[in-house]
């Protein structure tokens, strides 16, 4: 329910929307459709036109916001975000939206990705006598746009802009305009969408959809959005780079309802479960899928292979933070926690496991052992998309090399680590044949780099990964 | 996540152990497989032998229990309660399972179904000086047991069954016994297990997977079981009368990878999809559940059919209780909560919508209309059950007779009030097909009260449908 | 600030309304006025004449109660209840006022004092079938209630208050009436007054000066008040016994601006200070009392000494129930908690410390030392009451015969154990002198058991001392 | 308890601590006993040698800290801070201390006092790019350290110092120094200790006698103390000015049981009433003093006077921060509050009511009626200092000019005002007389702006009046 069960993890989500009465409700409604992108914690800054109001809180959307509070967020202009749960991550300080206030006026930004040379930028600003109130990357941009030396948001964030490398979804926000920025490469998805007269931006289009809101088009790379009561207006802050937008979203982080650059989530990852039954068949009497990203592909697995598609195991949505784990003995003696096998099913059956993707292979295992546990004759797992071979530095908190199992282990070492009867994986070509992104469009790259080690953009030796400590 | 999204509400879960040393961690992951069963309160009472301890709140599972509340419920026994949450309920005082002290010594007792003669008794009870502390039916058994002037725990018990009628499923424990119940027609389901040396009961299967245990056997209508330091001891306290188990456990309540009566849920209900698509084939693109109790039928539509399965909406998993209802302006301008449609994979469709029952009909009314709002060409409704248009007196909170729509429509007329382009039933004996018991097992009746109107007990003028207030 | 700094504790404080249409409100302001004779838990029930709603909980009164839940408790007649803080006391259960619901109607209980004979009482019902749902003695009242065969309550509860020995003031309400009871010595305080048309009742006449309300006259040993919306009405349910009046409520438990029996708490103590003043004089320079009860008897010891009254030590009032204790090597180093001395008042002084009465005697020798250590030339120490011998039976928490110093101690040695110079109680001539109940009143008489033993009603075998674990 | 009755409030209380190895928990009963300077929030932070950890929130001491939480700040060195309850404070953000990330190692400042040239120097801060994370004052200085381009935190912390105007006692703290600084007039009083090897610093000396320090000296005007493992050094920051030190410390605000400047808070009191009483003298028959406070001067009133000293009102100790305000009407009915009378004390009798200061007024209006109304023959109220006629900018929050009763009103028209019979203050001589620095002390000034009017610093047009919005 509130965590996947894999090591793998979205960094945020960004929700804006301009024009709207009750502006505050309508990001409350998009952050929750949002909420699998992060769930450490919430906020929302909103604008009445002559000052900025704030709210966040560490936890689920449910959890930091109630009626009275967004009753206090009166405004037209709201920019919001979820955070994703890291171990180490500053708790209520780096909360995001990060929000400033001064003499001339207020500040609101929220962030989606990484930036590559945040360290470089905050150690030369730290030089200059600035003050950082987080540890987020995200406060780089704010600085920069205090020390620009121009006068208007535009320019401060041009500028500012100009500064940053690596992977950006920005939204910012004062009193009277709202403002949203891509990275040059568009490496995180970003959608606009319009609600009546009210313009909505947010990270997935499953937000749009639980709002009422109709899809326009995407933010492009390098695109700078400024949105205030006199409409829309695009402008440029950097010539495109290639587009290369995440891969994983289409595998793995994005909800199956919203559509990426066009493409519908379920879809996609159907396709990528044909693929997979194409490229690597095998004789079985049930498909199944890991709850819940995985059942998407277990179905277009079944349908290509005609075997027939089971709830072979079951997810138990109350599982939350506050679940108590059960202790060593316990767990030996077989206590389950986040999934159960359904016995019924798998019993005495060949059972084919699709799995979306691999970290560091440990789930993997442990569920190939309870579908053994449970009675199942073989068990035959199929990875819907390539092996991860290397670190991510626009985002997606990875483990590092040394974890990921298919960095240090060829395909049999993996199969044999994990039990199972047969191990493949969806080769690259037949990645992006599923997801289809190269019939669809036109600019149709995308970021291949946890598979292939390809990095769009720069990476410095102290490129800091999403969520170590700072 | 936390309430299924129809009017149609399973009473609670019982949980019991005796003969493990961490009898109280036990029972507790054996609720957490429970919740589904309820969501308002929780408790566990344990016995150490000597001395019987208690915990228990509002809340779900997780809510009412943390670590150190678990450290000191030390004991050998266990019973726990889950119980589904009413408006007028009577709150904490009504959380299971009632917990008794006295001079010489304590009593818990825990309950799954409904009491048809609970008021009569009452009132005698009360006549002759007996304090009540809850509102629930379940309280009576209590008084039963200590006034019947028996010296055992056994013969008090048998004593005090003697006088109920209708649907239960007890678990009662003292310092030194645990004992477990079921009426005379084994209206509600109850399993029992092996864990090690020790015994497990519960209301589903799927609580024994969960904590590693065996499967043993169910629990005879009619039969009483005493479990203690020396082993289990099975006696009739009644004679049974017909198996009447619970259809609707198998459409609706217990979880997929429950078996109930030896036969798995998921299977059923796919096979009840199957018979649907035999008995109300349609032309139709594609085939869509509503999540995520018609999940499995619908995937037994899909294949019995040849038409593909897809997600054709999404369930917000965190929508939970204290999700901020939209305002009415909010949702005439189509703010979504519990589900999302899945545009991308509707749009321009013929859809076939497999939901497992009906109630009052107003969720399949705002799906249809969702389907519809989401481009869907065509939206034919089928339900892998039959009408229910009778009320539910053994502890499922189905509405009144007044407000069940099949009680006073045809189903031309609910096509119409839903919008659908066609609907259609499943028939009581496609359903008894499906289920399967017939062919599975010797004494294989079912009740289909809600369906037919014949109940399998006396029901009496005062008869307190469940969640009535008192 | 919450708790005073001796182990001497009043059970818990009775108020009541009845004919007021803020009753809850009216009730709550009472119970803070009497939140010094208990902090454990406080309760509110009220009528409005057809039901009675009730809304209790562990801790102060501003932590149970807010302003919605005063809201909820619309009605015209109230009772209220502040508990004392005891270890074993069984929590929230047995937080008062009791309240029972029966298809016939509501019952709610009050009580401050302790039975003599509960454990008989219970004993006897519980052998009959009685389910009791706490620990305390009041409880045994409700069953009596029930089981009296009587009809009315005003039978019912004269029927059960006949069975009853020991101390108690009651508060009893249905839907339609509130009843008062006072036990046959009046060994607990309780008195009635006028608020417009409405009655009230109150364990301390503070309550009254809170509310505004004006003061009639007390509540007489064996004398049962039936209030309704027909006025008071007096009836006895039992012969007065000598009037027995608990002599600490004098010395230390009432508030010093409540009159108890028409005699100000300020002016006795203030009289017992003169009084010890003449019966145990010494030459000093400074006098000095305990905080917060024994300032009183200071400043009357100083007026009629000479000797100027000073502040030689301040109470931490920030020390609350989370109050976090001191290691004992930061204790060793001389980190306070409770009070701290007046280094500029003291240095150099020879000190007359006022205390009112002495139980173990570790406080009393930790201010000693602690006076010492801030430079106190002497410190001379001085009790204005007599030496407390004996435990209580009536609802106070004395320590046991054991604990009691002055029970295993001469004068001289319980000098020498607290570091004093010299030490000197107040004679029990002089506690009545002090007192000058035999002046003002007609049935004059008060409790001195605790001093001397003679106790006014039976003490049998089992009687449980007020909060020892049942 | 928690707030006193008047408009009249202290900014903050300051404690400090270097080398002892449980720094935080001294920090914490330092605290606490400087509780009653502010309630809004506490924190603390503490060095080990290597790094900072802070811990801070809003409500009092003991609801911000708990065992766990004190666990977890390790460390030789710490400062803590309360701070007052604004309206319009700016919330958690603002609670002290104040605390400081940067690559290059943590910054804390805890400050007592104002700044009467903030408002310039972050306007001057802003315009180069400076974000300042709260709305205080004390943010100020920690932009001038990291803007100095000095090396040393004490070369910092002078140049940082110089360019501040107004009253302030700081403490600052890196991972290997504390310091602390006064002002040049020495507005605000601040004291140093030993505790063992360690030194403490702390607003009031009853912080020392809580934790068993000894009192060293008063930090002195303009000095600077550096303090680490290498002892304690002394330096000047800038050339002292004339002592100045807020004679409302005197009368109102320390602890009875501190020494400011050398001198004890209760003896002052006591001399300023017993002066009170030769200025203002009266026939009457008890002297009674508004609680806490002005309990001291009405001691020494009555001492001086020969009238008897009595409790005429008590404080109702748990009234705190969530009690419920009574309705309008129920006030009219009488329902009291903070104070309550003692009537069996004042009844019929010629009160002389003394109180320390008045600010509105309307305190003092509700007190000598509510002493009419428990029957008090005649009011005399005599105030300890003299009329409070102009606002403070040095960190008290008097109100404005506007709603000082004194600065629009002759005595005559404030004795009409509160009904009462006279009314008279204390002079300016005879508070000066009173407190007795001139005797006692070398450099005796002492600030009575609020008084006379006249400022010992310079006030700027723009200068921010405490808690003001900013």
């Amino acid at each position: 329910m509130f965590t996947e069960i894999k090591g793998l993890n979205e960094e945020c989500g960004v929700f804006a929307v301009w024009g709207h009465k009750e502006a505050a409700q309508i990001t409350y409604y998009g952050l929750h459709s949002l909420q699998h992108r992060g769930q450490e914690g919430a906020g929302i800054v909103v604008s009445d036109g002559n000052k900025l109001s704030a709210h966040k809180g560490l936890g689920l959307v449910n959890d930091v916001f109630n009626q009275d509070v967004l009753r206090n967020l009166q405004g037209k202009g709201a920019i919001g975000h979820v955070r994703y749960a890291t171990a180490g991550g500053g708790g209520y300080a780096n909360v995001q939206p990060l929000y400033f206030n001064s003499q001339k006026g207020g500040l609101a930004i929220a962030h989606n990705g990484n930036l590559v040379n945040a360290n470089h930028l905050k150690h030369q600003l730290e030089a200059q006598g600035s003050i950082f109130q987080s540890t987020s990357d995200t406060e780089v941009l704010a600085h920069l746009i205090k020390r620009s030396g121009y006068y208007t948001l535009e320019e401060q964030l041009k500028n500012g802009l100009s500064s940053l490398k690596g992977a950006y979804a920005f939204a910012v926000m004062n009193e009277r305009q709202l403002m949203v920025a891509l990275d040059p490469n568009g490496l995180r998805p970003l959608s606009i969408g319009r609600l009546g007269d009210a313009y909505v931006v947010a990270s997935e289009t499953c937000a749009f959809d639980i709002i009422g809101a109709t899809y326009e088009r995407e933010v492009m790379p390098g695109e700078l959005l400024i949105i205030d009561d006199t409409g829309l207006r695009s402008e440029r802050f950097v010539s495109p780079g290639n587009r290369a937008i995440c891969s994983m979203e289409y595998v793995y982080f994005a909800r199956p309802d919203s559509n990426v650059d066009t493409i519908n989530i379920h879809t996609a990852r159907k396709n990528l479960g044909k693929q997979l039954a194409i490229e690597a068949p095998v004789e079985a009497d049930v498909v199944t899928g890991v709850p819940d990203s995985s059942i998407s592909a277990a179905i277009g697995y079944a349908e290509q292979s005609g075997i027939p598609y089971e709830l072979g195991m079951i997810k138990n949505r109350y599982v939350g933070r506050t679940f108590i784990q059960p202790s060593q003995e316990l767990r030996e003696q077989g206590v389950k926690m986040k999934l159960s096998p359904v016995r019924g099913v798998v019993e005495g059956k060949r059972v084919v496991m699709i799995d979306d993707s691999i970290v560091r292979g440990t789930t993997s295992r442990r569920i190939v052992h309870m579908l053994r546990d449970a009675g199942a004759a073989e068990v035959h797992v199929r990875i819907s998309s390539p092996p991860i071979k290397h670190p991510c530095f626009y985002g997606i908190d990875t483990s590092t090399t040394e974890e990921l199992i298919a960095s240090n282990h060829s395909i049999e070492e993996m199969r044999e680590i994990m039990g199972a009867d047969s191990l493949a994986f969806l080769s690259t070509e037949g990645l992006k044949a599923g997801i289809g992104r190269s019939e669809a469009m036109h600019n149709c790259g995308q970021c291949l780099a946890c598979f292939t080690g390809e990095y769009p953009t720069e990476i410095y030796a102290d490129t800091v990964h999403p969520h170590a400590k700072v």
